[in-house]
């Protein structure tokens, strides 16, 4: 009995070893700042937790059909047609365990052994790791300030080649936190098509944007894997509940799957996320956005005036990803020594990918604006005093 | 863009269609008794209702560590020391979303493409189908009364070859409900150890057995995966929590790959599920356990009556697997009409393998006794009239 071959290749997250040693340092007294966990502090909003009680009372919460609920498959294309004026058929929207599960879906449906998927360098780590379980071969495009940290039409046109079946596209991304413009998004999605490629378009952190739009892929084409999420935008990280809309020659392939590998989504979270659309619980997760706007600002200042270099401009999502290079030409050694020194905990850029993950840090804003200040406080004081040829 | 080529062989649930054609006819104003589902009619324990609007109020639902709530994992790592006298390290245990989840997590550290892996036939649709996901190849090993319509050791010593890497075994079984002894168990763990295969062994319906006793496969060997849920016997269908316990040498491996491809299971049902084993709620189950053992009583001894042949003996979970063929050479010609015209749902053995599965129909006992006994009356009354040649 051995371990499956493709797990040499599936990396653990940086991030939850980084996690694990600061609840560790927690446990033994100390104080830490949380910048490494992609996951803000907000409660789930009020209306969300009345509706859950509403039903607990009431349902008998079996299991849903493997697309998930009806009425919630249509509010969803209700919120496509309020939020980018888009018409889509609700059979061709799947409810999924998290976009975790959609992202295995999409995957699943598209990728054979041996395929070639294009991902950005950085991106999320999960990515590769989802394209190795079905025997796909990843190919990280290392990106950088000039496509915004994101695939790129002229990108893809240089990569694809004849073993090349798509790209998985992330806008806001993890980690820069930057977002593609209307304009590269269309020319990218066009780019794919061209190719007869297909396009997983990961759109979990649409909403969460400051001061610049984020279109979807949909806008573009109907012929678009787009992969959505509860969890981000609408505050319900544990629910573990997303949705993917997928092209119409798909959904009989999807849900066959989705039936055999998940039977349905929870529950609880589809009928309560029904109500996600509510005005009043809309008003919240904007003042949330506020929020998070604020703490944006007071950490890409604080970071700014400390002498980081910011090449990613963190306009979406929660994330800075900073060129921290002067500082020596390890970012996981000076992530290790904020961690035990300084109490700070960030994730090192090699969580991210192959392309120079040495020069960059990843900060997330999801604590409280006086904590980001009490973190930038810490790290001043630290980097007085730091010498990274110990 | 073109769908993978895995998919061809990735096939639907049968009993998804019939359960949407009755739900068709159900719209139209016919009343349909459902035998088709495997999910029994009661709402959850009161007590895990009443637990889950306490967590609603005080916890902020965040994502877990990938292998779960701590607490939850000793409050599982305890029920084995109670149930089965087993003793587990909690690290062991890992919780997943639905059975389902610790199924791929399983087969995804365990089958390298073209592995070959033995199933009985009948058995689980999903099984082939995620043997599949992984490139891997299902052997579907026919069984009947002879073993139990289960694997047996002599059958996995016949079938076992170079190729083979390992077996998934169910005990109680669905579709026949049939349990395997302690002895056989025992001999069959043996026989796949001494071929140093993998076993995982889906015990999802212990805790359902009507007075024969389920042995885990842990109290065979330590080094076996054990796939359980709160679905079943705890009554938990739409919360999709499930767990796996996994030998000490895949603890790692298991752990990234959950950290992969899930994030977490859901949250609430986590907090929710550590109270599953409060006394006052195991009497509530055996209460329950109680009624499906009446229903299985009406079932068995309503469809004997009417000349059914029961090869299989229902022992467990909450299916009966009958032998119709001599009301014909196809029961899933029978099933439909069954359906359209007796208003009857029941699942055609196709649903469940290759071997013979036009003799077989799988009846659930999952709906009250006065349905059972009207769905009975309705396949009398059937069957006086039926001619297959028409």
């Amino acid at each position: 009995m051995k371990i499956a071959d493709r797990m040499v290749s599936i990396k653990p997250f940086e991030v939850m070893a980084i996690l694990a040693r600061a609840r560790q340092l927690e446990a033994a007294g100390l104080d830490i700042i949380h910048m490494e966990i992609g996951e803000p502090d907000f409660p789930p909003p009020p209306l969300m937790i009345e509706a859950a009680h509403q039903q607990l009372k009431n349902n008998p919460l079996r299991y849903t059909a493997a697309a998930g609920l009806e009425p919630l498959r249509e509010a969803l294309s209700a919120d496509y047609q309020r939020r980018y004026g888009l018409r889509l058929d609700p059979r061709r929207i799947f409810l999924t365990p998290g976009a975790s599960g959609a992202l295995m879906l999409a995957l699943g449906v598209l990728v054979n052994p041996s395929d070639h998927v294009l991902i950005a360098d950085p991106g999320y780590p999960c990515y590769p790791n989802f394209i190795r379980l079905f025997e796909g071969i990843p190919r990280r495009i290392p990106v950088g300030p000039d496509s915004g940290f994101n695939l790129s039409a002229a990108g893809v046109r240089d990569a694809f080649d004849e073993r090349t079946r798509g790209i998985i596209l992330a806008s806001p991304s993890n980690p820069t936190g930057t977002v593609l413009s209307a304009g590269a998004l269309h020319a990218l999605v066009s780019e794919v098509m061209a190719h007869q490629g297909f396009l997983v378009s990961d759109e979990i952190y649409h909403g969460l944007e400051y001061g610049v739009p984020s279109d979807s892929a949909l806008t573009v084409s109907d012929e678009v894997f787009v992969i959505n999420s509860f969890s981000k935008f609408y505050g319900m990280t544990g629910w573990r509940l997303g949705w993917m809309v997928v092209p119409d020659a798909f959904v009989d392939a999807v849900e066959k799957l989705a039936q055999n590998l998940f039977i349905a989504a929870p529950t609880l979270p589809q009928l309560v996320a029904v109500h996600a659309f509510d005005p009043r619980n809309l008003l919240e997760l904007e003042a949330r956005r506020q929020v998070l706007l604020e703490r944006r600002n007071v950490l890409r200042d604080g970071l700014l005036e400390l002498g980081f270099q910011l090449p990613a401009n963190p306009e979406g999502a929660f994330y800075i990803y900073a060129d921290v290079s002067k500082w020596g030409p390890d970012s996981g050694w000076l992530a290790h020594h904020l961690l035990e020194e300084a109490g700070v905990a960030v994730t090192p850029g090699r969580d991210f990918g192959d392309h120079d993950p040495e020069r960059y840090l990843r900060f997330c804003y999801t604590a409280p604006v006086p904590r980001i200040q009490e973190g930038l406080e810490r790290i001043a004081h630290f980097l007085k005093v730091w010498d990274p040829k110990r």
